[in-house]
Order: C-alpha cells, then structure tokens, then sequence
C-alpha cells in the first residue's frame, strides 16, 4: 500500500426521531447509541442531511509547480458532486459526476492524461459501488473511452434492471475490447485514443522507455533475481500518480464511492488493477443490521499489493470496529457528524471536499513531514463534519 | 450461489512436536488444542503428510447419459495431482496439474469444450492461490489457450522472482489480449480457438441463439423490466455447467486451490466472472497466527452472485470459527485429518477426491433429493480423512 484514502459517514445522530421513516435501514442504529434527541425534525418529516463529497487526485508525488492544477481539479469535482446532490441526485451519481472532472484532468493518472503501457497506449480501470444496493460495476483495460467511470456506472445501472433476454445475468465486470463495445451500444462516447494522451504522458513514456531499456542493458550478465533486486528503485519516482476517487453521502444518507485509473506506467497491456477490483478499490455500504455506520472508502496507491490486502473492504470493516466507534460517540452532538480521513505513505495526496452547505470546496495538499522516507512513513490527516439536518 | 465446494485441512495434530520445526509457522496452534501426541515423527524429523486433491467437475445439471464421463475426468484430474505429490511437487504445483486436466476434458466448461460467449468465441477465466506464500494469479477473458490454468500459475510464480527491470511490479491478473501475448511471450503454446470448441458447445450456441433471438421476438412491444422479469426462465438450463476447480494439500501441509471456467453461455464478450476474481473463486491460506486451520476453497456457480458475496474468501473465514473448529476437536486422533465438505443448489455435482496413501481416486455425483426445486434446496456432503504421517 502507498497510500489511501478514508471516508467515515455516520447518519445515525437523530436516529430516534427518525427510525420509523428509515429507508432500506439506513438509519438504524445499534444499541451502542444514547444522545440527544432535539432535532427540530419531528416524526412526520422526512430527514434530509445535507450531503458531502471527499476526493481525491491520486496517492503519489505533487510537486509545488503542479499544486495549483490538483487543488483545481479537486475543487471542480466537488463542486460539480454537490450540484448534483443539490439537485436531488442520489450518492451514485453525484459520486461519477466528480470522477468524470477528475478523469477529464490532464494532470490526474485517469481517462485524459493516463499512464501509457508497455505498448503505449492507454488501458484504464474504474470501478463504483452503491451503498444502498451493494451493487458494483466495474471495467477494465479499457480503451478509447473518455470516461471508464460512466461505463462502470452504466453496468451497476443495467444490472439493476434484472435480467436479460432468455434469463442471461447482466455483467458487471467487463474488460477490454469487449468493455469498450458494451460501452459504445449503450450510448458512451467513443474517444480516439491518440486524444487521450498527452504531452505529458507522451514524454513520461519516451523516458521510461529509455530508463527500462538501460536498465535491461546494464543488467545483461547477471543472474535475473539480482537483476530485478538492483532496479527497483524508482517505485516513487516522481512522475507516479495513482488511482483518483472520491466518496459521498446524498440528502437521504445513503453513500457511494467510485475510482478511475491509468494504472501503472508501463504495466503489460491487459493488466488489471485495484481501481476494478471488486472490494478492492472501493467499497460503499450503507448502515444496516449489523453495521451501525455508513462507510464508503476509495483507496490509492499500488494496484498489486492494495488487491492482496482487499483494503477498501478491510477498511470499510475496520470502520464499524468499536473503537472508531466510541471515539466517534464523543464527539457526537445533536447533528449528522460525518468524520473522514485520509493517509498515505506516497510523498502527497491532493484531496477536496465540501458538503452541501458550503459555497466552495477545501483543497489540501497532504504531504509526509519533511526528511522522512515514502513508502516508510504514514501520514494520516482528516476531520469532522456537521452537516445541517433540514426537514421538507 | 449456485453451488460450491469447500475444504479443510488441519494439519496441526502433531503440533506440539513440530513446532519447533514450522517454516512460515505452517504448524503453530492455538490456544484450543489439546490432543494426544504419540506420533513416530521426533524433534529432529520434518514432518510428511500424506497429501491430498478433492476436485469437482462443476456445479450444474449432470446428465446420467455422462455421468461416466465426468467421474472419469475428476478420476484422471485426481491421479495427476497425486503422481506430482508424491514426485515432491508443492501444492500449488499439483492443483495447477488437476486443473489441467479438467480443462482438457471437452465435457467440462473450461479449457476446451468451453461455453461460447455471445459473438461465438471462447474466452476463459482462471486463478490460483498459494496458501504459503498467499500469492495469486489470474487471467480473465483469454482467448486461444488451452490451458488458462497455466497462464495464472506463471503468473503467480513470475510475481515472486521480485521486481521487473526498472522497478516496475509484475502483474498478477492479466486480462484479454493481453494476457493471451503474456502467455506466448512466456513459452505458453497458443492454440487455435476452433480447435478448443467442441460439437457439443457448437450446437449449445446455436440452440441458445435461436432461443435468445425468440425471446427478443416475443418481447417486442413490452416495456424492459416486464420483458426482463419474464424471460429470467432458464438459469438453471440443462447444458449449463460451470466453473471446474480443485483443493491439494502437499506433503509439507501446504495448501492450494485453482478454479478454470469458460464463463456463462451467450456471455458478453469480455466478461469476467468469478474465476479470476480475487478472494471469489479460489482461497488457500496455510495455518499461521490467526488461523488455527489450513483452509482452501473453490467455488463454483453463478459468477455475478459468487463475486458480490466473495463466496471462496467468507468460507475460509468461516472454517476458523470456533464452531467448526470445536467439531473437529472432537474428530480428531493422532494422526492428521482433513475434512472436506461440498455443497450445491444446482441438481448435481461431479467430485472426485484421492490421498497420496489411496491407490485411486473416489468419485461421486452429488444431486438434490428428488422432488427438490434447483436453486431452492441445498446439498450438503463431506468426508473425513485422516492421512498417514511419514518422516523423512
């Protein structure tokens, strides 16, 4: 794991004056819960939180000189997440809607602008999942599309629908050439790939060329463990961005997390990372029985080793642990607390968030402190959040 | 879930005598053991069970007319395994042999004979894991090898060389086109996609053609959900056969477990189902810290539910808890045991199972009771085992 990112959602805060009106259980609580009890809902209302996204542009190295264009595109993709909350739509879509800015960023490793492979073309993987619904939809190595997360969105959405013709069950996973051409007949844009690339993913990949070409030069003569042992230095290297996702909670509570990727630079065509994996790039799940807390999580950083640990789910688990718990009881008030976090062992992370009352989005860059080594030290930053309890 | 099979294995009867001994802490044990400890084996001898393979031909509808055929092929998959145990292959090597006979079996979907997708063409999903090292590789919709298995055991033995040259990290799940280039650059011979279809899957897709094409006909004029809900008759179709997969303890106690699947018939070309996802179709983890059991897994029916349950990885889970854990306390002697469990709700299920001490395999066609409904009725079967302990 080089870095992830972390989304906490609790909407239990006014569950007493809510339970009898709760949707799909998700306002249930545990016996755990004892506060206060004045909200100015009464029983015949029906609850409205105020809704929130949290994203962010990949687990990896920001440099000061491109600080500016991730802090924007962040801000982008949380205003554009929250538009769409405000106009009643739900988790799901409101959390696609902030991957397409993030995908459409020449500056993040996802749709425009992605890693190039092996054979310099672009492959990318996304994935979202709903709360609600557990439902999941997934591509990968997928070309030619602009945005692979509204293709996942597009599976999670026609799956809903039940079955196909003469009882076949509708995918919700597809990769390559076959993804692309569901895509196309179900009405997704097709994008020249040569669009897709820019100078700056074009450049990357003459230089990594040229770096892997010297090294498997140079290593001509020794035996293939040493080899591989000496070069593998540059798994930090500074043109290493990851996975970019976001998390959001909508007006009635229910959460959604998706995440979008080029993958790694100069990966074998075909290669399949976390950011499709299910339960492994993100996971959402609204509270119910046995889970008094709604989670969603998005993670980032290196696809082979985040697939092992499954992190998106083991944090998702981690969440309704009783120790989160109890801290989070604390801090409880008499409204929605919604607590988020986000940590990395990458040099940075640039993430955004906002919540439906706010005018503007809060960007931050997080960086490891100063003289201590990526990939050895963890930063862990993040926050709380009241959203206001309105009634309709 | 359509059916699966699952396995235990518990290797740590002896353990107090060889603890002293563990590699990868294969033999510790908890706190809950206390058993009798007379083994032959000493403090200076590294311990040998005898090894053991279950392997099921996939859940689905087994015909009496082929029944023979399929306990022929468990029979031969189990030999293989068995001949590679006792020539001191490991685990992981055994099962990848299994698997490979099962999909040379035109009868099975797997390998040759495998469901065509909706274009006509195979492409086959496959994983393997190692329960020492927890290492996996997979390969999802690839087309032109006969033995996907394959594919996915180099895969999951090229990640463990290390790094590629310039640092870059070795895939562990290759997709498509590309994955069919990695096995051929990998010395994995191609072969000729009509040469993996069989007269059997041949007409299986032009009957499901027809029948797909008359559902379409006739649902002309009603609105998609209506159409969808009506046509959803046949999941539990008489060809339908799904995902082939086996369990192999080796002699050090080491387990594995495999699965291989040509997907669902009329599937969308490039649809990846349960076999290639991680933690879904196949789970082996040796006994360490937590994990008081040798666990492996393989599971096999209904790709899409298979994957959101994350069937294979929840039952090796459910083997560590103390329920079953205290029922085979009370089974167990001084020698090794291993228990092995299958269920199903589709009508049958072909297994066959042989330890490294028997001089063939068993097999046996599990079905529902009569009068049971497909789908709403659940078969469960098992043995116990006990294998013999040698020392070196």
């Amino acid at each position: 794991m080089r870095g992830h990112d972390r989304f906490f959602s609790n909407n239990a805060g006014v569950m007493e004056s809510l339970q009898n009106h709760a949707e799909e259980q998700q306002y249930s609580f545990s016996k755990h819960s004892s506060w206060p009890n004045n909200q100015e809902s009464t029983n015949n209302c029906k609850p409205r939180v105020g809704g929130f996204v949290l994203v962010h542009a990949g687990a990896g190295y920001h440099s000061e000189s491109k600080a500016k264009e991730y802090k924007h595109v962040c801000k982008r993709a949380c205003q554009q997440a929250v538009e769409q909350l405000k106009a009643g739509a739900l988790a799901v879509e409101a959390v696609a809607a902030a991957l397409v800015e993030l995908e459409d960023s020449p500056f993040t490793n996802a749709g425009m602008g992605s890693n190039l492979n092996l054979s310099g073309e672009i492959e990318c993987d996304a994935s979202i999942m709903e709360g609600k619904s557990l439902h999941y939809g997934a591509v990968g190595a997928i070309s030619g599309i602009k945005n692979p997360v509204l293709v996942a969105n597009r599976l999670l959405s026609e799956a809903q629908k039940g079955k196909l013709s003469a009882g076949r069950i509708p995918p919700c996973f597809l990769v390559g050439r076959g993804a692309h051409d569901w895509a196309i007949s179900h009405g997704v844009p097709p994008c020249p790939s040569e669009k897709m690339a820019t100078k700056f993913s074009l450049s990357a990949y003459k230089r990594n060329k040229r770096k892997m070409e010297l090294a498997e030069k140079m290593d001509t003569g020794h035996n293939q463990t040493k080899r591989r042992r000496q070069s593998s230095g540059n798994e930090n290297g500074s043109e290493c961005l990851d996975t970019v996702g976001a998390v959001v909670v909508d007006l009635q509570g229910n959460v959604a997390a998706a995440v979008s990727s080029g993958g790694l630079a100069m990966k074998h065509p075909g290669r399949i990372g976390q950011a499709a994996h299910y339960g492994c790039g993100c996971w959402a799940e609204n509270a119910r029985n046995m889970n008094p807390y709604s989670t969603a999580v998005s993670t980032s950083g290196c696809g082979e080793h985040l697939i092992r640990t499954m992190l998106a789910r083991e944090c998702s688990a981690a969440m309704q642990s009783e120790d989160s718990h109890q801290a989070l009881l604390e801090a409880m008030q008499n409204m929605f607390i919604m607590e988020f976090l986000w940590s990395h062992t990458t040099e940075s992370m640039c993430v955004g968030y906002m919540s439906a009352q706010d005018s503007k989005a809060k960007t931050h860059i997080s960086r490891l402190p100063p003289g201590t080594i990526p990939g050895q030290s963890l930063a862990i930053e993040g926050g709380v959040c009241r959203l206001m309890s309105t009634v309709d």
